[in-house]
This record gives structure tokens, C-alpha cells and sequence, in this order.
């Protein structure tokens, strides 16, 4: 059962719609098999479309790849940038910016599995725009965290790069061992991590870092 | 680098010292390549023997990854047995597992990376095998933080499965973004992490579950 409802195809074929359909097969497919395993060909046959005129869509299976990242990247930075504009506490901040991201997480799987598990297909610009747009939202969870250190709502010593790493990774993996049959709806579990996350923010002792001259040991002359 | 070193091979070449040898050049080799594109041939050229000498230690490519994984739990498991034989608080307990896991991990890169990333290549009774495993791990993780409850450190209405959870996807994932010629050094990163854990798991406001009847909406009739 996809989350995400495909556009019903319209007898005029809007380019847009048709599109969009595209992505929402390949999602699935890419999904299913695996992208190394997955074919221009079942993307097709998924659309009931020639494989030829998927190409008036797309360039290659790497773009079709490169593209469904662009569409998750939008609403990664939409959703965050919506959360910035609704006049919040920092920890508010947080405590939204856990739900809501958790939940894109447990209602978009298969989107979620394949920007977590395949992006190492990506070669070349194509790999380098979702490494920066990875390392952006990065920076910008970190920020977040320093924000509820600025508002002395947290440790000022908490290490705000590995906080959102380690946020963020939990996250991640959401759609690796959610089911959607379990016996949790994902609002309870969104609500359950952000609470997690406010707790550990706001009450995680902080460590200074080690001295730089600690991390070699010099070997016996 | 490796972290884990081969033993040298001997002159008597000792069947015990072969087989290790064999299976931290497959580590090594699967990590790099995948273990799709991985080949029995490049594992049998990275030891230095004859393909077909191979066969003399493990019966497949997959018995070769079953017994990595095989490796990885007895060392999991043996951690964890440790920890518990010291007769610590229940906090000091997850704290001194939160570090020690999240060290296993920075100190086994390419293994934990398999571990997380490569098991679905695992098929019949060696697959459930290795999921009854990290089901098992996950159960043990849960009772250390029902531990905590019981001892009054931690919100009675923590969900100790979804702590769980959200504490070993966050350090199964360290094996992806860390980098060993990173500024910090793993005893620091590890330590962090545990900072980070225990402060998560006795501070987070617990949640009751959602009422069974709340998760499907009822349909005008």
C-alpha cells in the first residue's frame, strides 16, 4: 500500500501529471527491487507507458533517481522552513521539527528507505547536490540545537554536530523497521521521538572536546 | 586502514589462522565492493590463494557473509555479558553499553557497516537466524532501560522498545558518516553518544499509548 497516491492519468495527459506518475512508479520500484536491480523497463511497464516515451520524461535511470531526491529534498527544506515561520520557542522549534520529520519519515517509507539507502547510486554533480543538500539540513538541525543552548534551555557544552547526527541518524532509519501494521499509528510514534529528543537536548550533559595533542600518541623513539 | 589486523599468515598455516584470514579479507572486500558485486575470486585474491582453496573453509559467497555476521553477534553478545557482570547501577549499565556499542562500532567500521547495511543478502534459516539475533539484542537494550525505570531514574511511561530502537539505529548508523581522519577521536565520539543516551533515555517524558480504538477512523456511514 503506497502512502503516497499516484495521480489518476488523465485522458488530455498532462506532461506534469504523467510526470509525476513517473516518479511516484519509480519510487516504488526503485523501492521494491532495489534501484541496482530495478529497470527503465518495469518503470514503464508500472505506467503502462512504452519505454521509449518514458524518455520525453526522463534522461536515465540515474536521473529518474536524481530527480525523486530533488522532490524529497523539497519537502525535507519546505517542511523545516515552515516550522522557522511559525514564531516558536527554540525548543518548540525542536520539539516540532522532531515530529513532523519523523512522521515525514513513517508516511513516506519508500521515499524515506530509498534517500537513506540508495544514494550512493548518484555519481558525479548529481551525487554532490545531495551530499550538500544532506550537509545543509545537517547544519541546520545544528542550528536548532544551539538555539535551545542560546535560549539556556540546554547544556552549552552539548556538541551540536553530533547531536543532530545522532538525531537525524534515528530518523533515518525509521523506515527500516517500521511496519505499518504495527500496533502504533505514526503520530504516536513522531510524538514519541520528539519527546526523546527534547528530553536528551535539553538534559544531555555536554563534554568539552579533547585536547587536539590527545588524539596521537607518540610512539617511543 | 583496517581496524581489525590480520593475522600473518604461518608456514604451518594453521586452519584456524586461514579461516580468520579469509573472513577479514571478505570483510574488507564486501565493504568496498558490496557484497553483490563482490566476488569469491577477489576474496581469494586478496588472501592469496587458488579460488577453489577456499572452499576448503566455507561452503558459499553467503556462508562467507553468514559467518562474518556470526562473528559480529558473538562479540555484541560477549560485550554485552560484560557489561552485565559488573555489577553496576542500571544507569551505569546503559551509559557503559551506549559507549562500549557506539566503540565497537568507530573501532569495526566495515564490519558494523555490514552488519547494518548487508544482511538482506542473507536468505532461508540464516537470515531468521541473524534477525532472531538483533530481535534479541533489541529485547536486551529494552531491559536495561526498563532497568532504569525500575530503579526511578526514568519516566515509568518511557516506551523502553521504541528507547531501543531509537538508541541502536543511532549508533548503527555511526558507521556511515564517521570519519576515521575526522577531529575526534572514537573514545570521545563514544562518549558523547552515551552522554547523549543517558540523558535521552532519564529525561524524556514518557507517553502513554494511544488507545487501540483511536487507530482507525471510523467512515460516515
Amino acid at each position: 500500500m503506497a502512502t503516497e497516491t499516484r495521480p489518476a492519468s488523465t485522458a488530455g495527459g498532462g506532461r506534469r501529471n504523467r510526470q509525476d506518475e513517473v516518479l511516484l512508479a519509480a519510487i516504488e520500484i526503485f523501492h521494491r527491487k532495489g534501484y541496482a536491480a530495478a529497470s527503465i523497463q518495469d518503470v514503464a511497464d508500472s505506467v503502462g507507458v512504452l519505454k521509449g516515451s518514458l524518455y520525453h520524461y526522463i534522461d536515465s535511470k540515474e536521473d529518474l533517481l536524481a530527480r525523486i531526491f530533488e522532490g524529497s529534498d523539497e519537502q525535507s527544506f519546505a517542511m523545516m522552513g515552515a516550522i522557522e515561520n511559525r514564531g516558536l520557542t527554540a525548543v518548540e522549534r525542536l520539539e516540532a521539527f522532531s515530529r513532523d520529520w519523523s512522521l515525514w519519515h513513517l508516511n513516506n517509507l519508500e521515499r524515506a528507505s530509498l534517500y537513506f539507502n540508495e544514494w550512493r547510486h548518484l555519481t558525479g554533480e548529481r551525487l554532490e547536490q545531495v551530499l550538500q543538500k544532506r550537509h545543509d539540513y545537517e547544519a541546520a538541525v545544528a542550528r536548532m540545537i544551539n538555539d535551545v543552548k542560546a535560549e539556556g534551555q540546554a547544556d552549552p557544552d552539548l556538541d551540536a554536530r553530533y547531536a543532530a547526527f545522532y538525531i537525524l541518524s534515528a530518523i533515518n532509519v525509521l523506515s527500516s523497521w517500521y511496519r505499518r501494521d504495527g500496533p502504533d499509528p505514526p503520530e504516536h510514534i513522531a510524538q514519541v521521538y520528539a519527546d526523546m529528543i527534547v528530553g536528551m537536548v535539553c538534559n544531555s550533559r555536554g563534554r568539552k572536546k579533547p585536547r587536539k595533542a590527545s588524539r596521537k600518541k607518540k610512539t617511543a623513539a
